[in-house]
């Protein structure tokens, strides 16, 4: 990382486009590494401090993530010495959404093995983390509204298409040399890889419309 | 759809888990049409409306999709005669989270160039849609942050992925018989399935960064 470039606070923000209270923010929060000081009110930053505060603004304004499960991520470099897999986990775990508290009625019961089923198919452990509750949820949702079939015909190719890209998120957060840049990377891959994927499928629903509106005549209903 | 279930609204309020106050306030923004008038002060309600009220807090709880948006949503199938394509694009701008402002900087030129560079590879058309922006806007992050290679090495997969899903969500909405079923299965397929992609992406995550650290042994940084 080049850390040629020196800064004050007021060029930080400038560069970053992140005002000076909430740099002193996240200073606090110990989200961004303190300054070196040049004298005992002064304090100086660098490259690293610029590029620190466009990942915590990525997570913020791409993802919704708070500032306290930035933290969270964070933490996870200093944290207790944890092997490769489990610092991902926790990596993804400060990132992952809540989904709505599953129940345990007929249809989340009937959800559940449906997505244990189509991850078995897969080889995959199913099982009770957020993820797959909150994959369930949409299983039920999609169910009260009618949609009953979606979870034969969409689930597969859903968990084809995911396993697709996680391979280039796993890959590129693999390359890391160290473990702060692990945590960086997972984080970044995790947050702008959802943003890349919403809009991807946005553009891809636009050309596959057109393809087949335009290919069987214009549909009027 | 089964018409057979009447109620009052303290029931649909019960059977929907939504409160009277928040079910008027629908009436109100006509997001949820009216009941029938059994008497001048009280109105019955069908199992329409129970549907109805799930799909917005589905949309809600689910995609965070606001009052406003819905009604947007809603209002295209009363609006002027659209064609289905038209329609669906009409239900994808009201649900589409608003990027950032493309600046027109050297960073924003070339990753709007790298964009409509895969778009074209796929034949499909580029463009200034909120949702190319939207892709931009993950590029130019990426790169500011370091991660150059993922325009090269992520993109294409990116939107193969997505293009798999379009498919299923397209062939799923064009199902519907009317415009109504039409703008409301595209509005369910897009938001739930937003969720839904989100959550097998992290599932897979677990499983392709299990296989790769287990196969290649843990890697310790």
């Amino acid at each position: 990382m080049n850390t040629e470039g020196r800064m004050r606070i007021a060029e930080l923000s400038k560069r970053s486009g992140v005002s000076v209270p909430t740099i002193k923010y996240y200073l606090r929060e110990e989200l961004l590494m303190p300054g070196e000081l040049s004298s005992p009110n002064q304090a100086t930053y660098h490259d690293e401090h610029l590029r620190r505060l466009r990942m915590i603004r990525a997570l913020i304004e791409v993802g919704g993530v708070s500032v306290a499960a930035i933290g969270q991520v964070l933490a996870a470099v200093d944290g207790p010495e944890l092997s490769t897999f489990e610092l991902l986990g926790t990596v993804a775990g400060a990132l992952d959404k809540q989904p709505q508290t599953p129940t345990e009625d007929i249809e989340w019961t009937r959800a559940r093995a449906e997505v244990d089923a189509a991850l078995s198919r897969r080889g995959w452990q199913g099982g009770r983390d957020s993820a797959t509750d909150a994959l369930v949820e949409v299983l039920v949702r999609m169910s009260q509204l009618g949609y009953d079939t979606w979870a034969s015909e969409g689930l597969d190719a859903y968990l084809d298409a995911a396993e697709r890209v996680a391979e280039i998120d796993v890959e590129h957060a693999l390359r890391a040399s160290n473990r702060a840049d692990l945590v960086d990377g997972a984080a970044v891959m995790t947050i702008l890889g959802d943003a890349a994927l919403g809009a991807a499928r946005r553009i891809a629903h636009v050309h596959v419309s057109a393809g087949r509106l335009g290919h069987l005549g214009e549909r009027e209903n």
